[in-house]
C-alpha cells in the first residue's frame, strides 16, 4: 500500500484490502469504462415450482448458500438501532466456525457493538460501511484487521453494480415477506418503511436470504424486494425492537441557536427565489431540519406556493406537508417515524425510491441533481467550503456518509450547522476528513450568519439587499475561532496507518482516515 | 444451417441468422451456464444534471443513439392495434437510409402490415417476435430475408437477460412520461395500462428512447419504466388511436358451443377441488375465458370461496372479481379494456407484474408455476397433448406465443378449445407446429367433453364419479375426425426452408415453421 496525493491534495492509498484504488480526480472527472457486474444465469429448474423457498433456520440458509471463510456478507440498516438480526447472523456465522468475513452493511448502529468480539476473534475481517460509536472507536484506534471503506448510499449501489464489491450472500431483514421471497418493509410488527437499501444486493448478490418475522401467503404486496431475486426465506420470531426501529415521535429542536439556523434556512430558500411553485427540496430528519421545514411550510402557505416533490427520509412533518397539499409527492428513501411508515403504506403520492433511482452516479442520471435545494448537516466545514461528515475534529469515525455526498449534487446545497459544538469550532481552516469537495457546497447557514460559496454568483446576487445576515466564510471562521480560542486541537494521528478510506460518489478515493494515537 | 432432430422429434436448425441454436432437450432439461448480459457502466457526467433528456424529435434521438445499418431495434405491443409509433419509427429509419434492421417487437399487430414494404426494400432484415396477419402471410410464404424467431413473453425477457439478443436501441411508447424518462402506461390520452413488456429493454438496451404524447413535470408516478435507464425522451402529438389501444368493452362469447366449454371449465375447476379458499388462477381475455370467469364467480359466491390472486391480462370481469371481494389481488401483466386501466390506476390491490416477475424461466423461480390453474386457448392439440398456438393447420403463422408457453407451468393447465373450427379439426394426430410439450398440458376442455392427460392421475381421480363428460383424447379426436371427414389437410411445405423458429421458455428451439408453397 502506497499513499498518493489525490486531486484534492489528500493522501490516499493506491490499494486497500488487496484491491487497487483510483484516487479522486475532481468533481465529474472520473469516467468509468467497462461493464456492469454480470450475475450467473439462474433457472427455475433449481427453485421449487410451488414458490416455497422457506428453509428451517438461518444456519440452514447459510449452509445452502455455501457460506465459506472470506466471503462477503451484506446486511442493511433499515431496522436501525432496533436490529437484532445482524447480531444473530454473526452469532450463527461464529457458531459455524467461519472466519474472515467482509461485512458489507448499508450502515451500522450502536446496537452492532455486539460485533466487536467478532472483529477481535477474526470472524469478521473488516467492515465496508459506516463505523459509528463503539465500532468507530475500535476501528479508529487501529484494531480492525482490514481497512474500512465508507461509501455513500449511491456509492454502495455503484460499487456493487460495477463489480467493485462482489456480495456472496445478502441477508435482508423483511418486516413482511411471502414464501417466494417477495418482501416489504411498510407493514408487519417490525415495520420500518422502506427496505430499498437492499435492492442492489438482491439484484447482484450470488445468494439472497430473506429473513422475516411476518410470513404471509404469496403475494406479499408491495414487493419492495422481488422474490425472483431471492434464494431462501427464513422465518424468525422477531426482527427487533419496534420502538428502536422507528420512533413514535420525531423531535423538533428546542435549542434557540438551532431554531435560528432553521429560520435562516427557510428565509434563504424563500428570499433566494428557490421557493416557488413546482420547486423541490430534500430535508433530512435532524432536529434543525424538522424545524426549518415548519418555518418553510408557513411561508409556503402564506405565499400560496406548492412544491412538486419533497425528498425524505420522511417524518410526520414531511407527511403533513403532503397531506396539507403543499407538495404533490414525497419521494422517500427511508422512513424515520411511524407516521412516515403509515403514509408510505397508505398514500400513493408517498413514493418509494431507492439508491438506484436517487443516488447511483453510474446510471443514466439520477434524482439527486434534479432537486432544487437540499439541506444537510456536517461535522466540519472549512474556508474552502470543503465539508466533513464522518469524523469529528478528534479524528474518530462517528457517522456514515448516508445519502449526504449524493445530495451535494442538488441545484443548491445548504449546510445548516452551528459554528461550534462543545466549544470546538465547526468552521475551520481545513477539515479533518474530506467528504465533500467545496465546489459542491453552495451555502453555509449558521446561527451567526450565512456564507455563500463565491462560485455561486447567482445566489449572491439573488439575496443581495435582503435582510439576511450574509457574511464571508472567513468572517464566520474568525468569529468562531475568537469564541473558541482558535482552531480545534489536531488529533495525534499515525500517518502510516490508514484505518478507513472515504469513497467519492464515482468510486474514487477522496480521503483517508488515519489511526488515532492516544 | 443444418436441420437436427430435437428431443421432441422435431427438425430444427442448428443455426439461425448466423446465431448458433440449442435444440430443445425436453422439459426442465436444459440448464444454462454463463452469466447475464452486462450493459456498459454509465455515468451521470454524460446526462443532463437537471434531468431533462427531451430531444426535438425521433430522428434526432435515433441519431444521438448512433443508429447504424444492421442494428437491433425493439418496440412493444402495449398500444396493440392502435399503435402509430412503430410505423412512424420505421418511416423515420427508412428516411435516414438505414438498412438491415433486426426488429425485435414484444408482439406485432395487423396495423404493422405498413412495415411489409420495409421488409421488401431491406430496411428491416427480419423480425424476432410474433408475425400475425399480413406479416405472418409474408413471412410464411418465404419472403422475409432472415428467419423469424418466436418467443414467449418470458422467453423474450430471458433472451435479452442472457445476452442472446442484444438490443441496440429500444423505443418505448409511453402514455405518460417525464423529461427524465420515468414512464407509465396507466394514464394519459393513450393510456394502455401496463408497459412492463418494455422492462427488459430498458434494463439491457444500449440506448433507450421514451416516446410520449403526454409529457408531465418530473416525477411521472408510478414509474413502470425507470428514467435512470433512459437516454432520450421525445414528445409527439399522438401515440395512436385510443379506441384500438384499449377497447371500451370486452365481449363475452355468445356462441352456445363456447358457452358450454366455459361452463365445463368452471365446473372442472370446482369439481376437481381447485376452487377453494386462497386458490389462484390465470385467465386470458378471449370470449370463452371471459365466460368461464362469469360461471366461476357464481360458484365462488355460492360456496363462499375467495381467491388469493387472479392473473390477467385484465378486463372488466377480472376487475369486478376484485371489487366484489372474490380475490385479494389481481396480478396484472397487461390490460385489455378501459375498466382494467382504471382499476390498475386506482386500486392498490391491482398489482403490476412484468415478464421478469411472472415468466422469466432464467430467474430464481417465477410466478407462473405458483398459479393453481391456468386456462388457455390453442390452435391445435394432438393426441399426445402437444399443443400449437402460432400456426393453424394450413401452416401459416397466425399468432404470437405471448405468455402462453410460460403459463403451461401452472399447477393445472387447461386448454379450453372447440374440437373444430371452420370444419377443420382442432384435435388431431400430430400438431402442425409444436409450442407446448404434452407433459405440461393437463386438461383439454371442449364442447364435446373433457380429456385429462394420463400423467395427471391425481386429476383423473379427483373428478372420478363427477357428472363431467370425461373422455379420452383419442375419443375426442375420433369424434371430430368423424364430423370433419378425417384429419386436417396437410399444407404443402418446403422442408428446405425454415421461415421461423419457435423457442421454448429456456431459449432452446422446440420447432421450426417451414415455407408454405402454394
Amino acid at each position: 500500500m502506497k499513499l498518493v496525493r489525490n486531486d484534492a491534495g489528500r493522501l490516499v492509498p493506491d490499494e486497500v484490502n488487496g484491491q487497487k484504488q483510483i484516487p479522486y480526480m475532481g468533481v465529474n472527472k472520473h469516467k468509468p469504462n467497462g461493464n456492469k457486474y454480470k450475475p450467473p444465469i439462474r433457472t427455475c429448474i433449481d427453485y421449487p415450482p410451488d414458490g416455497n423457498k422457506v428453509v428451517e433456520n438461518l444456519k440452514s440458509a447459510l449452509k445452502k448458500s455455501g457460506l465459506k471463510d472470506g466471503m462477503t456478507i451484506s446486511t442493511h440498516h433499515h431496522l436501525r438501532n432496533g436490529d437484532v438480526l445482524t447480531n444473530m447472523l454473526f452469532d450463527t456465522i461464529k457458531s459455524m466456525g467461519i472466519k474472515n468475513i467482509r461485512w458489507f452493511p448499508s450502515a451500522s448502529f450502536p446496537v452492532h457493538s455486539h460485533l466487536i468480539k467478532y472483529l477481535e476473534d477474526g470472524t469478521i475481517h473488516h467492515i465496508e460501511g459506516s463505523m459509528n460509536g463503539p465500532l468507530g472507536k475500535f476501528t479508529t484506534e487501529g484494531k480492525m484487521k482490514g481497512v474500512g471503506v465508507l461509501r455513500s448510499h449511491g456509492g454502495r449501489y455503484q460499487s456493487v453494480q460495477d463489480g467493485e464489491v462482489h456480495i456472496d450472500i445478502a441477508v435482508i431483514a423483511a418486516p413482511t415477506a411471502d414464501p417466494f421471497g417477495n418482501a416489504t418493509g411498510d407493514r408487519g410488527p417490525s415495520a420500518c418503511g422502506l427496505i430499498g437499501f437492499a435492492l442492489v444486493d438482491s439484484e447482484y448478490a450470488d445468494k439472497v436470504i430473506i429473513v422475516t418475522d411476518n410470513l404471509i401467503p404469496f403475494p406479499c404486496v408491495p414487493w419492495q424486494i422481488q422474490g425472483n431475486n431471492v434464494d431462501f426465506v427464513v422465518k424468525i420470531d422477531s426482527l427487533g425492537d419496534p420502538s428502536k426501529i422507528v420512533s413514535g415521535t420525531t423531535q423538533v429542536t428546542k435549542s434557540p441557536d438551532r431554531l435560528l439556523i432553521a429560520e435562516y434556512v427557510a428565509r434563504f430558500i424563500d428570499e433566494a427565489g428557490i421557493m416557488k411553485d413546482g420547486f423541490s427540496l430534500q430535508a433530512g430528519a435532524g432536529g434543525t431540519n424538522l424545524a426549518f421545514l415548519l418555518y418553510l411550510k408557513e411561508k409556503m402557505k402564506r405565499k400560496g406556493v406548492k412544491a412538486r416533490f419533497m425528498r425524505g427520509g420522511s417524518t410526520k412533518y414531511l407527511v403533513e406537508t403532503l397531506e396539507e397539499g403543499l407538495t404533490d409527492y414525497i419521494l422517500d428513501g427511508q422512513t424515520f417515524d411511524l407516521e412516515g411508515v403509515r403514509s408510505m403504506r397508505e398514500n400513493v403520492n408517498h413514493v418509494n425510491t431507492s439508491p438506484f433511482t436517487s443516488y447511483n452516479f453510474h446510471g443514466k442520471g439520477n434524482f439527486a441533481s434534479i432537486v432544487d435545494v437540499a439541506v444537510l448537516g456536517a461535522t466540519e466545514v472549512d474556508v474552502n467550503f470543503n465539508a466533513n461528515v464522518v469524523t469529528h475534529s478528534d479524528g474518530y469515525l462517528l457517522h456514515g456518509i448516508g445519502g449526504w455526498q449524493n445530495c451535494l449534487y442538488s441545484k443548491c446545497t445548504i449546510l445548516a450547522i452551528p459554528t461550534f459544538r462543545d466549544r470546538i469550532p465547526v468552521i475551520m481552516d481545513e477539515v479533518t476528513t474530506l467528504c465533500a469537495p467545496g465546489e459542491l457546497v453552495d451555502v453555509i447557514i449558521t446561527e451567526r450568519g450565512i456564507a455563500i460559496n463565491p462560485l455561486r454568483k447567482d445566489l449572491i446576487k439573488a439575496v443581495k439587499g435582503s435582510s439576511l445576515p450574509i457574511k464571508t466564510i472567513h468572517e464566520l471562521k474568525d468569529e468562531v475561532y475568537e469564541i473558541c480560542g482558535g482552531a480545534p486541537q489536531k488529533p495525534k494521528l499515525n500517518k502510516e496507518k490508514v484505518i478507513a478510506i472515504i469513497k467519492w460518489v464515482d468510486g474514487t478515493v477522496i480521503d483517508s482516515v488515519f489511526q488515532v494515537v492516544k
